[in-house]
């Protein structure tokens, strides 16, 4: 009953006005599986090159997380480099060694075929499209994270893989790239002729809103004095998110605002520090601190 | 028990991607009053000229709002022309004539002077100080909106009318101008030494982020399939927010939340159409659907 992921498991250099980290663990598939496996198991499916030794094995180490998808290739890992002004909003691309990424083309383990979730990290749509088709069996969910790179280069394999997606996570250009749309609400109902039921739009810092057919709900950030890091927010939020989801079973409207105001507190622990080092050290506690916290911030009672 | 309001009444020029007005009735103390006299009676006190008629009289009449405090001047009214892109948020002057606002030196009436709360409207703060000096004493509360213009080239004044200033409500880029910081629970801590205790972010279709002693609220805006004109919203927010906490008589954290709802309902209505058009003619059973519908989609059980 686990909830596999497919995405990449980088390295990153990462420079933001409150300091520099080179080669921290990072990649979609690194930040969704340490988020999501806090809720619900996950498997992985990425490529690593032979730089990926015991000290990131130890990461995913004592987790619910299934490595048996990780591929290990001969070269180099992944490694991107990027850099964030103090509106830490939009990141800044300075290198990116796509290396052993260049040529992954993503195989699913015998026992992964059947999982009953499936997220399909930001990768080319065409290995999106033909992960899906090695399922055994429709899973009971399928989400889909994409780019503008994507959007622009790739319409039609990824206009195809949406057809076959519930739940698609993309920020607010994004969203407005694909439907030609300003306006979330028509974009929406557009999203919704191509496949997904339920679209996810995170807007960074102004939190994450969700459409779903039988309602709509927004969320804030969760307000922090020091906002170190915004890499690998939106992958964080997608593993609370999901994982929620997965473990409660469930898509209705009341689950879906848990599982967003879940994956919105995921995400605040992330951009706290460089890296998956928050994600990492946070305890199940803190989560369910902060959850409380968020909750008791967003309630209004009496109106 | 009146709610006294310091402020602009104008003719605006209005084009937006989805059409254009001529000489709509604008300025802050008209859509401040027209929101806040919802919720508990209003007295403005503003400026108008000559061309200032029964048209504009009729929009007012009937409505808990003393205008015993509008003076009539020779000369023209105040006349803004704005326009904006597909991006709503962000408006671009085309023209301002000032005229008879040039010389605006408010002087309250004698029955205005005792009001237990004040919203000092965007105007310059020398002129919002002298109003806080008319008052026979100090009221339970004082609220002010400011802009950049005055953050930048009025800032001694406008730093001592914020030393009496209980709430203070500007938007995003303002409340970084007039602290240097960019996060904005540090801006909060800034704001808090300058006066106010109370801090109020617009941010436009992200919603508000409301800043108390004792905890922090966000409100997304309401959603909308279509946002005509977005002209008067902040004053709209303003005046919803500040008349619900006037007819509230209290200022803790659940009021402030109420208030914030409400504030973002009432602005909801106000870009729905061009000017002060939808805030003229929405009932009080439009404003009660739409908190709750508002509620209803912020709301999150069994987390």
């Amino acid at each position: 009953m686990s909830l596999l992921a497919v995405g990449s498991v980088a390295f990153d250099d990462l420079e933001t006005p409150f300091g520099k980290r080179e080669r921290v663990l990072g990649g979609s598939a690194s930040y969704f599986s340490l988020s999501a496996s806090r809720f619900h198991p996950v498997q992985v499916v990425a490529v690593v090159g032979e730089d990926f030794g015991p000290e990131q094995d130890r990461v995913f180490a004592g987790r619910p997380i299934d490595l048996a998808g990780l591929v290990r290739k001969p070269g180099k890992s992944f490694h991107w480099k990027g850099a964030y002004g103090f509106d830490l909003n939009e990141a800044q691309t300075l290198e990116t060694h796509l290396n052993v990424f260049q040529d992954f083309h993503p195989v699913l383990p015998e026992a992964f075929r059947s999982s009953p979730y499936l997220f399909l990290g930001n990768i080319d749509p065409v290995l999106q499209l033909d992960v899906v088709r090695q399922m055994v069996q429709r899973p009971k969910w399928v989400a889909l994270d994409t780019m503008n790179f994507w959007i622009n280069g790739a319409r039609e394999p990824l206009q195809e893989v949406l057809g076959e997606v519930d739940i698609l996570l993309v920020n607010e250009s994004e969203v407005r790239a694909l439907t030609q749309e300003h306006n979330l609400l028509k974009a929406y109902r557009k999203i919704q002729t191509f496949g997904p039921r339920i679209l996810v739009v995170k807007r960074g810092e102004y939190g994450v809103s969700l459409f779903a057919p039988e309602g709509i709900f927004a969320a804030p950030a969760f307000p922090l004095e020091d906002v170190f890091d915004p890499t690998g927010a939106g992958d964080t939020f997608a593993g609370g998110f999901l994982g929620y989801l997965a473990a409660a079973g469930e898509m209705d409207v009341e689950t879906l605002k848990g599982a967003t105001v879940t994956g919105a507190v995921m995400a605040s622990f992330t951009v706290e520090q460089f890296g998956t080092q928050n994600l990492e050290r946070v305890t199940d506690h803190d989560i369910k601190e902060r959850i409380k916290a968020f909750s008791d911030m967003i309630r209004v009672d009496g109106l």
